[in-house]
């Protein structure tokens, strides 16, 4: 399955751009509010520094995991349907072929 | 002026960590209302980030500042002193001239 070198049609890149933004207002939305109910909670030094430890981990995750280069996009979108960030219908506009192959990947 | 080959006696011993691990509670719970605070606040992804830049810089400096090395011991009570976590009379109980080192220390 060939999904790196995909033309990408200027709708095409305005469905694309949509999604990927929902989809990062999601993921970080839900953060922030993870975040919040986990400081809430700190009694003690090791808490805080489990915050720590999870803010490190979620930072370098999502600096790592939103990738905007059309290279790519295939793959991130079908890790962010499969992590629930995304819907398969939000890229609704995107060729069939491209569709088939981010729902194919996101079962792997 | 020298303060690191001081001897400690078992009573100095005694006072210096009751006041090093009152220093180090005050320093700690300030710390975690000040995380609480900063964290019930992030409404977007730069302010969470950073509180983790906060946390990272919070952790090394509090990692590296409370060291109960008898040898270090003067210039770690010096510098609790100067930031406000520890008052010198908390030291009280302690040899004179080590009282005065660390009061010398940390006006530096």
């Amino acid at each position: 399955m060939q999904v790196t070198d995909t033309q990408w049609s200027q709708t095409e890149q305005e469905v694309a751009k949509a999604a990927f933004d929902k989809a990062y207002e999601r993921e970080i939305n839900a953060l922030i509010l993870e975040v919040r109910e986990q400081a809430s909670a700190i009694a003690h030094l090791d808490q805080m520094w489990g915050l720590h430890d999870f803010l490190s981990a979620r930072r370098h995750d999502i600096d790592g995991k939103y990738d905007y280069r059309y290279s790519v996009l295939i793959f991130v979108f079908a890790r962010l349907v499969k992590e629930g960030w995304l819907k398969l219908e939000e890229l609704s506009g995107l060729d069939t072929d491209k569709i088939k192959k981010v729902a194919a990947l996101s079962r792997m």
